[in-house]
């Protein structure tokens, strides 16, 4: 069998790291590379990824011709966490008959925001005959899949809590920009107006998708608004210092209301000086499943790794448009990826 | 739809607590109870179950006679954990063309112990379009598709431990009795000698599940001697004293090697006793992830939970021997059974 072949539609801050992932991974093989960033196009791969080498590839703007004349079995699509802003791309992937795996955070269960854009979008996918996923991290795995994969070991389930706390200071510097650390309260409200600051994209989705996976009806689905996490004492990361008083980072917390009931809240944290890290999910019902990831899962070296190693699962499912939840249990690609197919 | 219709196979001390849990699912009904147990043919499921009602279903010896009056959806199956002695009574309920999911725990990857018994099953559900799956909160859960699962947000795997410890005081007492609870280390070696204490059953399908779904061929999969955990001081459960010095349960070890080194250590520990209940599972790797459910999960209510909970994923399976990771993503069944099909 062939090497799978791999088209990246998107080099920015995750696509180049799931691009330097592929290219140390056994039968795969990057083919081309699509972006609409002038400083990018014509470029050399390898140079736009900060490598000491030359790989051979150019980046394009142009998607038609990448696509017809790589002809890859499968895109990785790192563009924008917004459907309206993907679903264009999405189609005119989906419409060259290869398969699509997207980090796009709306694209996770797109069900939920986008019902029309979903429906549409699995017509097409099995009309080409592809199959399109869109997963990461979170949305995608930590808060979702994790969860839903837990709750198969209970009889009966009051009520769903995810958490997920991570010291910004970990993370790239357009991340600690993007949740306002170092900003005053005044400043960081401000941006949240202008829409500069937007909070976690994909907690409702991740609380769509496990309701489904659940049969579970729900009334609502509740976003409270972004807070900002006010930091106690100075803290700092290697690029932001946050005095005392001014912005670490945010919070956000979204409900699933069941019936009148909360019945799954999920809690997202991101700031400076977080001190504890992790992931937790609590599942309180028959029997109560109190679990926790200690530190939490880094988020882009998650991502990355979420991203590919759905690919084998991705190339091997039914047409149209499918969540992680619709997914054989996922699992790691160690080895030669032809292996996995 | 028609409510999913169930034969139990089994009405032993899993089986009854597989039964009681269906007795309060919508969706889904008990139509045949299959058990050869000579104090338990001819008496009405109720009565066995210790119910205050009688059912209507009288408990049989003959198989073919229930799964051909029954014409049941799928049959749960609960007998025994090794697959020699399930074997002939799976095949009689497969030929009924009659889907089938047990708690046998060799069955839940028997690929590695019994290969041959494993692809002639395989054939055979093809052949009488049905799909069998052995499964339970561990092996089937907690010791291989959790960690297959989590192994998915990982882009490098050096290796994988996972560790279960639970009191068995919180067990029933036939479990604390299987564990040599209270018994001399004397008594407990001898015990061992004549398989009168066989251990944890599971552990290598667990290791050869994990080992199969990252693709890695292990040089072996070693299991240690069952240890007996020796009393430091006197513990109790409701049923058996253990005094200082005694045996308080077992302690078993399965290692799967590759290329010379460890990359898979299962440690699962019970007795009486235990202070810390957990589970925990430790991936060494980029990222390394340490997870932690504490308490662990009750052995039983989890593998009801888990049997339960297949119904409909085995039932929207595709034909044939199946084992955990190759099913959707696990989750509960708590509404209408008809609602997830």
């Amino acid at each position: 069998m062939d090497e799978v072949k791999v088209a990246l539609y998107g080099v920015g801050a995750v696509g180049s790291l799931i691009a330097k992932s592929l290219l140390e991974k056994k039968g795969v093989k990057i083919v081309g590379a699509i972006d609409a960033a002038k400083e990018k196009v014509g470029k050399d791969l390898g140079e736009v990824l900060g490598l000491n080498r030359k790989i051979g590839i150019t980046i394009s703007s142009d998607v038609d011709v990448v696509l017809s004349k790589t002809k890859p079995d499968i895109a990785i699509h790192a563009t924008s966490s917004y459907l309206k802003d993907t679903y264009p791309q999405i189609v005119s992937i989906v419409k060259h008959g290869v398969n699509v795996i997207s980090t796009c955070e709306e694209l996770s269960y797109p069900y939920y925001s986008e019902p029309k854009i979903a429906k549409e979008l699995d017509r097409l996918a099995k009309k080409h005959d592809v199959t399109v996923l869109g997963t990461g991290i979170n949305p995608g795995f930590l808060m979702d899949t994790l969860v839903i994969t837990l709750t198969a070991a209970c009889q009966k389930i009051e009520k769903i809590e995810a958490a997920r706390v991570m010291d910004a200071a970990t993370r790239r510097l357009p991340f600690q920009r993007k949740i306002g650390a170092g900003l005053t309260v005044e400043e960081f409200k401000q941006k949240i107006e202008k829409r500069e600051i937007t909070g976690h994209v994909g907690l409702e989705q991740s609380i769509a998708m496990i309701a489904a996976a659940l049969a579970w009806k729900l009334d609502e689905i509740r976003i409270d608004p972004v807070e900002p996490v006010i930091a106690k004492e100075p803290a700092e990361s290697e690029f932001i210092k946050v005095d005392a008083g001014k912005v670490a980072g945010l919070r956000q917390t979204a409900r699933g209301i069941r019936k009148g009931k909360e019945v799954i809240v999920l809690d997202f944290q991101a700031y400076i000086g977080a001190k504890e890290e992790y992931d937790a999910i609590t599942i309180t019902g028959v029997p109560t499943i109190k679990q926790r990831i200690q530190p939490c899962v880094h988020g882009d070296a998650g991502t990355v790794a979420i991203i590919v190693n759905s690919i084998p699962k991705v190339l091997k499912a039914s047409a149209g448009l499918l969540t992680m939840k619709d997914l054989p249990v996922p699992s790691a690609v160690t080895e030669d990826m032809r292996k996995y197919i």
